[in-house]
């Protein structure tokens, strides 16, 4: 038999243990702040039909869509996001999804992109959405950033310190645009997408965008917005005007919009959200306004907002909108929806470095060894016994000959605190001897010389009657916490 | 703006709400119940290079794997199970995990099938695996046989009455072809692949094709194994044994086999099984051995085991069993491995066939009432205080001028028990109003005639000091409890 290379593919990532129960334990974490703002759960193919897909996010995002085909011959994608799909399901399900409606949906999503596993950029990735149809208000817009900036608080982070929430409106920039005299839609989206690099590539490169084009590293022309260099000039101090508290960006923003076309509502739906954020007890530490904050993708209409991490070198964790028009393209009407995203893998990522990350890496309580000479039924016996008392146990099934201390070593590397043991001298006696093998660390705290510390590693091992086993077991557990 | 239409893909599927909280406490469910036999979870990209996929469910199942292309022109297939990733996962990572090794996973799946969504077959399902790799004994089986009972038991099924888990060994098979004077291994293999199908299409079928074959109802003769008469019958004979407990079925297989080649080994492998089902509490009622389970796929080696729901029109809805060679085509070494899978749609579709899918479909506890000409920062305040104290809370975002009624009705749609409102007369006053929708049960118990009905709806409001809006809301959760 010729064997197949077993291998990864570039830009996928498998998750081993360590990895999923601490990433399952930030799943149930995130999950439990979303119900409590009575967000509920929704599941959708990974696949969509090719045409619900594309367009959707913009040209850059169509390139990245993974094609195949069904067995009929119908041409599919594998979804990017878990937006383009809620609002698919918002159109294809009206009685179902009575609006107003909220959902959260964790689940995969496909990018066909350059990956970067060191920034957590992988072809594959998680994405835990929650999303809110059915309302103009700016509210619900703080409702998400509030839901996201608890989110991040559940996984103990703080805000401020190891993270910050950007919050703006497009709608702020076309109202600064029309007061700089540019009023062609098309413009606007690109001075958007400009604006949006920003942070990447500094003020130079953005003026130059916005102007005529710059030449990139490979030589080749990038097509400029073709502002007049005073109107390119206006929009970078716009968006680079300080940021400070809310209020006081508020004010600025009021002195530069107020008279400017669509800037009474751009000012009255950033108020309002403010507002909002305040009476959700979003404090000024958690989350700013940052006139420069546009978000990539087109379908946004109004409210933007990111989540960044404050030195994991992983940018943005989080990032979302407002997208009044995308249901449009589903159903002839008008669905205002906003939302957000965390990408999980980056977070993850940026949780490790920053030391947040629990990684116990623990499942089981306790190992029951095998030992040659004594029936297998006896220590599955003894296993069952043990999980009927509500504590997870392993039987070491592994090698038919392995030597106890290899089985011990086996529960140390899976930080399984206890081990009982029935050999052939406990069976005759009705007995069995159980091992702690973390020690209670109240016994830790005493040991403090080496003959000490032999002295305990034996005390830790006591021999009880079998009848006995379920509430000792128990017992270590208690001590143990 | 051409709208597309909203639809999905055939024979995949989405999950509305009330699907989803029901499949996430399923989940949840037997999540705990894997975790208490000290399985650690594990996750592997929907993705896998085509050759590692290709050829080891068997030619049959070649032709149901969705294929597409890297961005770099590399082929790839969706994974059609868990169970070869996993096999690629232990080839991969022999120090991360170290033999013995158990782990869950729980994942959306592919095939590019015949669907059929009224019994559960999906393109796309989820299933929830179990493995143990690094031991031969056949106590590991017994191990995953416990767990799924468990797992069924946990979701309020009732073995022997709702479920059935059916035991078998191939090798069993296997020592009876040798009785029978049949010795090629490939047409050992086909004659389980023709046993499998006895359920399915009957006795008369299975004689057929285990001898020269017969003609399908399209005319297209389907090739048999080409048995004798006697051959034939003898293995139909077998498969067909009346089963009762273990231990009698035990003591026929004795009688048939115990001079087979290969017979002593396989008696002792089941008697192993069937002795650690008894240390583990595996009851008659809930576990069988069945000679005629041989299961579909070809790389079972050993034990095969099914689980199948009684009167609930679904089929199985677990399988698996021993694979020994599977690693072997990703590492040039034997890793004894056994496992099982379950279909969670299947399951499910069973589940609620049984009656026993609990449909809550409740998240929020509390719904906040918006009231037009009081700022919904008031009502996000109340939200953000009933949140802060774990009562999860969902506040009324949608139309800006909707009814008090229609805010009601949505909160019925969702189960969601009590309302808080906050009006001008409230919000001048300091007070909030509390209704409790779904009325305590103590009070319900006592409403006998129309009057007192209403009697209790309005006493069914309180008007409360908003200071005491939280301890107000916390009784009357625990008096609906």
């Amino acid at each position: 038999m010729t064997t197949v290379t077993p291998e990864t593919l570039r830009g996928f990532q498998d998750l081993l243990p360590a990895d999923m129960i601490a990433r399952t334990t930030v799943i149930d974490d995130i999950r439990r702040v979303f119900e409590s703002y009575g967000f509920v759960p929704l599941d959708s193919p990974v696949l969509e039909s090719l045409p619900v897909l594309v367009g959707t996010g913009g040209e850059e995002t169509n390139k990245l869509i993974f094609e195949l085909e069904s067995p009929e011959g119908q041409k599919i994608g594998m979804r990017f996001d878990l937006t383009v799909p809620f609002a698919r399901l918002l159109a294809q399900y009206p009685e179902e999804l009575k609006l107003p409606f909220r959902r959260y949906h964790v689940g995969p999503v496909f990018r066909a992109d350059d990956p970067s596993p060191s920034s957590g950029r992988f072809r594959q990735f998680t994405q835990f959405d929650i999303d809110a149809a059915g309302s103009d208000s700016p509210a619900v817009d703080a409702e998400i950033v509030a839901a996201m900036r608890d989110a991040l608080a559940a996984l103990g982070l703080i805000g401020g310190q190891d993270f910050i929430i950007r919050v703006n409106s497009r709608r702020l920039v076309d109202a600064l645009l029309h007061k700089l005299g540019v009023t062609d839609p098309e413009i606007h989206k690109h001075v958007l997408r400009v604006v949006d690099k920003l942070e990447k590539v500094g003020t130079d490169e953005v003026l130059a965008e916005l102007t005529v084009g710059r030449t990139d590293s490979s030589g080749d022309e990038i097509r400029g917005v073709g502002l007049s260099a005073e109107q390119a000039q206006g929009v970078l101090d716009f968006v680079t005007a300080p940021t400070t508290t809310r209020a006081e960006t508020l004010d600025y923003l009021r002195g530069e919009l107020e008279d400017a076309e669509g800037g009474k509502e751009a000012l009255e739906e950033m108020t309002i959200l403010a507002d909002a954020l305040n009476g959700l007890g979003v404090s000024e530490d958690e989350a700013v306004i940052l006139s420069s904050l546009t978000r990539g993708l087109d379908y946004y209409t109004g409210p933007v907002f990111e989540a960044v991490l404050v030195n994991a070198g992983v940018g943005s964790v989080m990032g979302g909108g407002r997208y009044d028009d995308l249901v449009t393209r589903f159903a002839d009407k008008r669905v205002p929806a906003t939302g957000a995203s965390i990408g999980l893998d980056r977070l993850i990522t940026g949780l490790e470095r920053l030391g947040k990350l629990q990684r116990s890496g623990s499942i089981a309580r306790v190992l029951v060894v095998t030992v040659p000479g004594v029936d297998l039924t006896e220590s599955v016996k003894l296993a069952a016994e043990l999980r009927a008392a509500g504590i997870p146990t392993e039987v070491y099934l592994g090698e038919a000959d392995a030597k106890l201390s290899d089985q011990l070593a086996h529960a140390n590397i899976r930080n399984i605190p206890i081990a009982v043991v029935i050999g052939p001298d406990e069976l005759e006696a009705g007995t069995v001897a159980v091992k702690n093998l973390g020690l209670g660390h109240e016994l830790r705290k005493e040991i403090e010389s080496r003959d000490e510390y032999r002295e305990a590693g034996r005390a830790a091992q006591v021999t009880v009657p079998r009848a006995d086993l379920v509430a000792v077991v128990l017992d270590l557990i208690q001590d143990g916490r």
